[in-house]
Parts: structure tokens; C-alpha cells; sequence
């Protein structure tokens, strides 16, 4: 006790690459899953909890290097000398999740997954070593059927997040038909510089939309170089070899229908091309037959995904809506999830194929779309907040805010000092949409003060219409105590008008 | 590609000490969790999430032992050579977060926190080395009008989860009182040892409610051997002073006004436990007059949480009723959470205090008692499954399927192969209440069945019973394809009687 020592004081700050949200940047995140994950639900998909750490082994990297045991993963040693690593997706848990319960779970087995996961990557602007996922599975079912299944799921889920139908468009392709251009190409050769030349066919294909037919011609042929001058090697394909690729990709037809029809007359001699026609043909028509038609899910096949990890049916959801940044400029959001067929999923584990298809939410990007194009979720999210103006009215003004919580509404009571400006400073720095006042005056007469801190803030930056809008709605009015709920709920809905 | 090599094959399972959640197990959870938000979002707290991670200085560990870096807590070096830890707890971490943005966050600062926290522990039957916690703080706020609201949220926060009234209690103590005790009994040395005999002492107290009266004699004087023999150390009071600490113990009282009048009379001169009367007089008076009465909030002088962390009010939310576990044996549940007032909570960071007041919700507690007492809930959660037994009506069984969930059901088509009798265990298997049959006949009349697989479980279980019931409800029957949605809501009420 009499000890003196120099106290030590840690620097309080967050990990570097990781960051706190508090209020409604989470609460917006959760409530977009908690409707996601209700049509994942009604879908069938049961919710699965995988512990953040797996064996580092199961995650198919093996005992991390001595030196460096934390490349792209945060690994460490548990006591019994066994590498654990925190997991970077929601997909290596499943496959060891389905290869440890195998025999007791129901084939297919449906589940969905939320939550965190790292990355020990360099962070970067926007970048977090902490994001969420959010995946849907479907193990042990084979296309067409899962697959389609997984398409209507995805179109429900971007309309439960809140994007209208018409503002999204599922883009479906398939592995296969990729792997037929390939062979119609005279770009099937196994060795290792046949495979890169393959990558850069598919990475040139894969900026289509971005570059046009042009630009993309150039990095199939002898390269293209930017605005900037920056020059990118191209694939070397001779002009026939470039006319294949080029047709097949502008194949989209503006029906799926149309589109399948054009595969087949373009594949026609390739087997593998042709067995991808065929699954995105009766795909496409099952959907249509329940209502998902071209406007919601339309065969493109200029989608590119993770190439060496898919197998069959790729899909990708697309925001087509223009918003505007909050200077003004317009923002494309483009790709906002994507999935796919694997039938690797527990090879590593068990040795065996198992089919599985599955899709993931791409949150962070879904969040900022929605926050953009939704200007109308930037109302005071705060809660009520009653002043605090005598001491000895504490239970009274507590009964104020029970009564309005019990209505359905935020609200509480100012905890602190008595200084009325203070009070009202806080509410503001709350966000309170609005601020009840009972000072003594108010108390004797039986009355409360309803302040409304959003007009009264719109106020005092237009003072030019400041007469007219006091005259059409003042910023603070008096009602009698019994009609606080009442008055309350009044006002409240100025807010989002 | 032409590499023969032998193919590492990693076991699959969970790592130790952590465990997969699955379907019920995991939902329950979660709904349980957000009821409990609402309350504490319409109480004014906002939800603030933060990494999992934290500075190792922050959490109040200094640079791990290099030999033992994850002791308690699970510890690795970033690429800066930063030593950084998995939470253990989500105090530690808002501590960090109020300190790093201390002068732009509203005074007082109400947050809420829900997620995993780890430890790095021994794991044992039922504990785990990650599990969720689900905090509310207020920070900036002195008593008693923090401590009151914090005390009925717990009572609304015990409601919200499910809990009727009466059916549980938040029972409600004082530090200063306890550090009055001592002052009274003589106990108030600052030596080690003296430090030591108030932990025993205290520790004592802790059981009142298991031993009684006289065991806790026993634990306060020489020593206590239980019924296995073993002998518990004693505090060697003497008689006089274990006089005191009982009448202390026992001036719980029925009202808690008639507890506080009895606690001034007994604390006559230590200014130290009037201070705890004067502030528990305060607070059951205003919670009173909010209609927080005695039958949900009460004082309980036998309350001993934290001691080396608490600085002023205690609190425990404790479960009354009694259940029965699935052999039929009586369980008390007891503790569900607790919390109290600490002032120490940026101090390490800034120096100086910070009055602060929170409570901890024992989720797993919490959820294994409402299990235990409604078993209603128990109802087959999975989905209607929809059998595939055409391959060709695929889009049919969707539709059906579609209709369900457009109707807030859950529903699925099975997908796999056409097995009649394979399907069925597949619907088992998932907890299906009801299984949709329409194979070629009822299709050719435009029909459905509707198979029962809960009261057909039941049936088969009743033989005995069986021509009784079969008259009364039928475990399957046939309706017109249109009445699908109609016969199936009609139908799943059943399960919950």
C-alpha cells in the first residue's frame, strides 16, 4: 500500500487495421442481417455458430512458417503445441463442420453462417483486419436444382436487405462454359504457361464491362496500355483465336432463352461447354417458371468469379442503380456478393467429392449502397431525453421516459449536472430528436415543454425563413403532463418527412 | 499436374475447448439477445461493437511471459511486434474505447455490447473457451440515479428475455456497507493478513444461502467441515465479532425501507456504511416510486460480488423459480448476471476516475433456465419439407414451397435423390412439422397430402392409443393443390398444445 512505484499507463487505442462502431453504423449492419438471415430461414437454411478459431491445418494451410505464423492468417500455439488460427472465411469451417458431422447431419444440408472474420493483411483506407460475412450453403445436392434454388435465395435476400426489384440484377455464368471457350480457343494445353495464358484470358474478359470490347480485344492480343500510359502485357492470342473469345462473351442475348440457344450453336462440337449450357438452360427455366425472370436473374457471361475454386454455376449480384456521393458525383456500386458451385468442399478432409453451392453477401459494400441511396435512414436515431432540471423530480422524470419507452419509443433521463445548456448540448451530441423539458414553472402549472431539436437545428441555419417557419411549426411547444406520450409521437414523425 | 505425391489428409474437428452451435442452439440465442437490445436501446443505450482484439497492455496484462504468452488469455505479436489479445472480457474493451475517445463522446455515455469474449482456460464439461457475453454500462454518471435506472433495466432486461415477474429477483447491496461491517467488527486493518480475513470473511458470507445460519458461524470463527469431511479454514473471529457480522447479515428485512431503518441503527457511527444506506435509501425509493417494488427489487445484505472491483452499489439478478431437469430432479437456478458501480474503469488509461455503473447478463445461464422451464418451446423448429418425387415437377414443388414462406412459414424442396421413403427420414431427420406429398396420382386430381410427422412420431410411440387417434386427427390426409397454404397453417398449430 505504501509502495510508490511510477504507474504504468497503457496508450489507449484501437489494434491498428481494426475499428469500434457504435450506434447506428452497427445497428444498421445488424438489422440487414437479422432480415437476411430470416429469408435464409424460410428458405430452409438452418443458422450454424462456428467457433472464430480452426486447427491451422483444417483451414488448408499447414504449420504455419516458424518465422512467419502469421502470413494472411492470425495464428498461434495453443498448450498443447497445436497451430489455431482464427478463421479468414465462413467456407473452411463448413467443410470441416460437414467432414466432422457427416454421417449425423440430413443430406442436403442447408445452413447459413454470420460473423466476423480476419484477415492479417496490411490494412488500408476502408480496409479492416475484422470484417462480417455472411453465407449460405447447400452441401450435397447436385445442379440444376440447388443451384437455381440458390439464385432465388440470393434475389430474395437483396430484396429483404431493401434494394427494390430493378435495382439488382443476379449475373449467372457457368464454369464449364469457360472451360469449353477454352478448349474452342485452342487454349486447353496443360502445361504451367497454358494455364497463365488461360488467367489472362479470364482476367481481360473480366474488365469487359469496364473497358468495352476494344480495350478488351488489346489485352486478349498483344496488350493495352492505359491513360496513364501504364502498359499491360496481353494474352498473345492471334485474331481468330480473339474473334472466338469476343463472340462467345457477346453471346448475352437479351433473354436466357436466347442465350442458350447461341451457346449451343457456339459450342457445338465441346462437351464441356455444352453440359454448362444445359445446367444454366434448365436453371434459368425452372426460375422463370416461379417468377424469376430476366429482370432479376439474367445469364451473363462476362462474370468471371475464382476461377480455380469453382466447378459448375457461378453467380454474382449486381446493384444497377446510379446513387450520388455526398459531393455529388455518381457512384456505380457493381458486385455486392457472388457464390457458386464447389464440389471440393471436404475432399481435403474425407478424400470424396461432395456437390455444394453457396453464396456470400458482400455486407460492408451492401451497407454502403444502402446508405446512399436511402438518405431517409439519416434521421436523429437518438433517443428522447428528458431533462433533468430538479434533483428531487428524478422519479418523476424517470416516469416520463418509462411511459415513452413504453409506447415504443427511445428515451431516457439526463444523468449529470443541473445546467440547462449542458442538458441541451448533450441531447444534441445524442442525437435526440427531441429534448422534454419540466422546470419548476412547468410543474406547478402541470405542463411539460416538447422541444424539437431537429427543427430547432434546421432553424438556426435558415434564418431567412426563420419568421415563416416559426409561424407553421415552432420549434418547442407546451402541452399539458398527461398529454406527453400523445404530443410526443406528433412530432416525431416530422422527422422523416 | 503429373505429381504423385501422398496427400495430407487433416482431421477434422473443432478445436479443443470450443464448440459448433447448430439450428435451436444457436437461435434461441440470438432472439434471446435481441429482445434484450430493444430493452436496452429503448432504455437510450447505443450498441458499440469492438474488435476482438486489444492492445495485451490494454486489457491490463503487461507483455506476456514469453514462456507462457497466452496465459488466461489468448496472446500473439503482430507484425509491429505488438503484442495483442483476444478479449476476455467486454469491460476491458470499453474502458479502452471510452478513454481513446473520451472528449468526444456525450457525458454520461450509456453503451451496450453483445459478442463472443475468450479464455484461454483448462476447458471442462459445459465451459468453454468462447462464449457471449451482454453488458450495459454507464459511464460519466454518479449514483444513486444511474444505479436505480441500471436496476430496472435489469428487471425490464430479466422480463424482455422471458422471465415472468416474480419469477425472478434483483437482489441489491452496497460496497460501503460491507467496508462498514468491517469498521464495526474490528476488521479494518490495512496489513496483507488483514486483507486476507475480509476475503474469508467475506467469502462466508457468500454462502448464507447454502449453509445457513450456522455454517456461516462456523466459516466466520474456527472452521467448518462439510459432509465429505473436508475442513474449510475459518476467519477466527471471535464471538462478539461474529455477533456483529450476523446481525448485519440478518437485517435483510421484508421492506426495503424497513432494511435501510435497521442498517442506520446498526451503522450508527461508521460513515462509511451510512453512505451505502444513504444511497440504497435513495435509489429503492425513486425505483419504488417508478413501480419497482419489492417483489422485483430488493436489498439482500448476503450479496457479495467482485469486491476488488466494485466501489459502491451491487447487483445480482437471481432466478426463483424452481424447474425440474429431464430426470425429473428439482434445479434452482440462482445468479443470471450481476453488476455494480466501479469508478476505477479509465483510470489505468487517464489517470483519473470516472464514475461508472453496468451489468453483466449470463447468457448461457439465462438460456439454459428458460429452456428448462418452457418446454413448449421444444415444437419441431425445422421446415415444411416439400418432397421431390418427380423429377420433372421440380418448379411445382417450388411453387409450393414459394407460397409457404409468402405465407411467413418456413419451407423447403427436397433436394436429392427421389427415394419416397428416403425423403421422408431426410424431413425427420430436420425436424420437419409436415411433409408435402404430391406424387403422379394426386397431381392427376389436382391434390396434395399433407403428412403429419409430429403426431405420426407420436402414433407410432402410442400403439396402444393408435385407433383412438387415428379417428380423432389423422396423421396424414389430402386437400386441393389451392388449399396448400390454408391446410398447412391449420394443421402446425397442433404443435404447441
Amino acid at each position: 500500500m505504501a509502495k510508490k512505484q511510477k504507474t504504468f499507463r497503457p496508450k489507449a487505442r484501437v489494434p491498428r487495421g481494426f475499428h469500434d462502431r457504435l450506434g447506428s453504423a452497427l445497428t444498421a449492419e445488424r438489422d440487414m442481417l437479422a432480415r437476411i438471415s430470416a429469408v435464409y430461414e424460410a428458405h430452409g437454411f438452418d443458422a450454424l455458430e462456428t467457433p472464430a478459431f480452426e486447427y491451422t491445418d483444417a483451414l488448408g494451410k499447414f504449420l504455419p512458417d516458424v518465422d512467419r505464423p502469421n502470413a494472411g492468417v492470425f495464428s498461434l500455439t495453443d498448450d498443447d503445441e497445436q497451430w489455431m488460427s482464427l478463421r479468414y472465411d465462413l467456407t473452411a469451417p463448413l467443410a470441416r463442420f460437414v467432414a466432422e458431422n457427416y454421417d449425423g447431419l440430413p443430406k442436403p444440408f442447408r445452413r447459413y453462417q454470420v460473423g466476423p472474420v480476419w484477415r492479417n493483411e496490411k490494412p488500408g483506407p476502408g480496409r479492416f483486419r475484422q470484417f462480417t460475412q455472411c453465407d449460405a450453403d447447400t452441401v450435397g445436392a447436385p445442379a440444376p436444382h440447388a443451384d437455381a434454388e440458390m439464385c432465388a435465395l440470393f434475389a430474395d435476400v437483396m430484396e429483404a436487405a431493401g434494394i427494390a426489384r430493378g435495382d439488382y440484377i443476379i449475373r449467372l455464368n457457368d464454369r464449364r462454359l469457360l472451360a469449353g471457350l477454352m478448349e474452342i480457343a485452342g487454349l486447353a494445353g496443360v502445361a504451367t504457361e497454358d494455364e497463365a495464358q488461360r488467367m489472362t484470358v479470364l482476367r481481360a474478359l473480366d474488365k469487359l464491362d469496364r473497358l468495352g470490347e476494344d480495350g478488351v480485344k488489346l489485352l486478349l492480343g498483344p496488350g493495352r496500355k492505359d491513360a496513364s500510359g501504364d502498359f499491360t502485357e496481353g494474352a498473345g492470342l492471334d485474331a481468330g483465336q480473339i474473334d472466338r473469345v469476343i463472340s462467345f462473351v457477346t453471346a448475352t442475348a437479351q433473354t436466357n432463352a436466347q442465350t442458350c440457344a447461341r451457346l449451343r450453336e457456339f459450342f457445338g462440337p465441346s462437351e464441356t461447354g455444352l453440359a454448362g449450357v444445359q445446367t444454366l438452360d434448365e436453371m434459368t427455366m425452372q426460375l422463370a417458371a416461379l417468377g424469376y425472370k430476366e429482370d432479376r436473374i439474367r445469364i451473363d457471361l462476362s462474370i468471371i468469379r475464382g476461377l480455380e475454386y469453382y466447378t459448375g454455376p457461378v453467380f454474382e449480384a449486381d446493384l444497377t442503380f446510379e446513387a450520388k456521393d455526398d459531393k455529388g458525383r455518381p457512384v456505380r456500386f457493381g458486385s455486392v456478393g457472388g457464390g457458386g458451385r464447389y464440389d471440393g468442399l471436404v475432399k481435403r478432409f474425407k478424400g470424396v467429392e461432395v456437390p455444394a453451392v453457396g453464396i456470400s453477401v458482400g455486407v460492408s459494400r451492401l451497407l454502403a449502397a444502402l446508405a446512399l441511396k436511402d438518405n431517409t435512414a439519416k434521421v436523429a436515431a437518438g433517443p428522447v431525453v428528458v431533462l433533468a432540471l430538479e434533483k428531487d423530480q428524478m422519479a418523476a422524470y424517470q416516469q416520463m421516459a418509462a411511459e415513452l419507452r413504453a409506447a415504443g419509443l427511445r428515451a431516457e433521463v439526463y444523468l449529470g449536472g443541473s445546467n440547462f445548456a449542458k442538458q441541451l448540448k448533450y441531447a444534441d451530441k445524442r442525437g435526440a430528436p427531441l429534448a422534454i423539458i419540466q422546470g419548476e414553472d412547468e410543474r406547478a402549472k402541470g405542463e411539460i415543454t416538447i422541444k424539437d431539436l431537429v427543427l430547432g437545428a434546421a432553424l438556426s441555419k435558415n434564418i431567412q425563413d426563420n419568421k415563416q417557419w416559426r409561424e407553421g411549426q415552432p420549434a418547442q411547444f407546451t402541452v399539458k403532463r398527461a398529454a406527453l406520450v400523445e404530443a410526443v409521437k406528433q412530432t416525431l414523425p416530422r422527422k422523416s418527412q
